[in-house]
């Protein structure tokens, strides 16, 4: 079982590919797609769309998983966010790609084991979890906490 | 000059083709692509942006046009529509359209003379100013309107 975790935004959408066998996971890829400021909105969305196509066709994950929105009180935010979700989606659903969604709070006790944990705690158990995996950063980090999360949670 | 008005949504995305030569506008196309509720999201954003891709590869529009997201109250609509936006702008851009915004008080203004019109006036002006156009419905109806502000706005 592979799983794709998404973790969508504007500026840089990170991925991350994890395969779960029972209860035994391993990092398989993970990367960011970083998008220019300075170009228009449509452009950005259509490289984050194309990329992660390019993702599912290369390494046919099984499914997706993505945390669930918070929807922040910054309005502009959760617009741009959401832009860049429905990118992502749209290029899963293309794939057939069932995705699931998680709440930040329980990818968080599912990875660390606490729901408060904070990103230095996430960071220190992908090193424990995915031993050897070299993680492009922040956003593809988060993405594959999402894909353990997942892993953890669609087991159970 | 042929301009692609959209109205996003992920209930059902409205579309227009409208050609503007000078100050004369004449109607080509519109369409609305409604989705399934009970499928899961992924799939109903990959339609989405699967047919607008059609629209656009289908009669090659020189630039396109949406309205600016009213930032509702209601969070998960603002969630909904945004990541519709999202699948839209994504098709844009991949054909290289770029892509206006405009506020839902000029597109009024600008389709009726007041910003604060009513749906049954833009319906009416729309039979005025694009004579003989079938619209789909009520999306349609405003993605032409979005469509007429545009070559009424890009040509000032």
């Amino acid at each position: 079982m592979i799983i794709l975790g998404l973790d969508p935004s504007l500026s840089c959408t990170g991925w991350g590919l994890v395969q779960a066998e029972g209860s035994r996971l391993s990092h398989l890829a993970n990367g960011q797609i970083p998008t220019d400021p300075k170009l228009p909105i449509a452009q950005r969305l259509s490289l984050i769309h194309a990329e992660i196509a390019e993702v599912i066709a290369q390494h046919r994950p099984d499914r997706g998983a993505c945390e669930e929105v918070f929807v922040n009180k910054n309005a502009q935010s959760t617009l741009k966010l959401s832009q860049a979700r429905g990118a992502v989606l749209a290029a899963c659903g293309a794939a057939g790609l069932p995705v699931a969604e998680h709440s930040a709070r329980k990818v968080k006790q599912s990875v660390v084991g606490t729901g408060s944990a904070d990103k230095h705690q996430i960071s220190a158990m992908l090193k424990v979890l995915l031993p050897g995996a070299e993680i492009a950063g922040a956003d593809a980090a988060d993405a594959l906490a999402v894909a353990i999360a997942d892993a953890h949670l669609g087991a159970a």
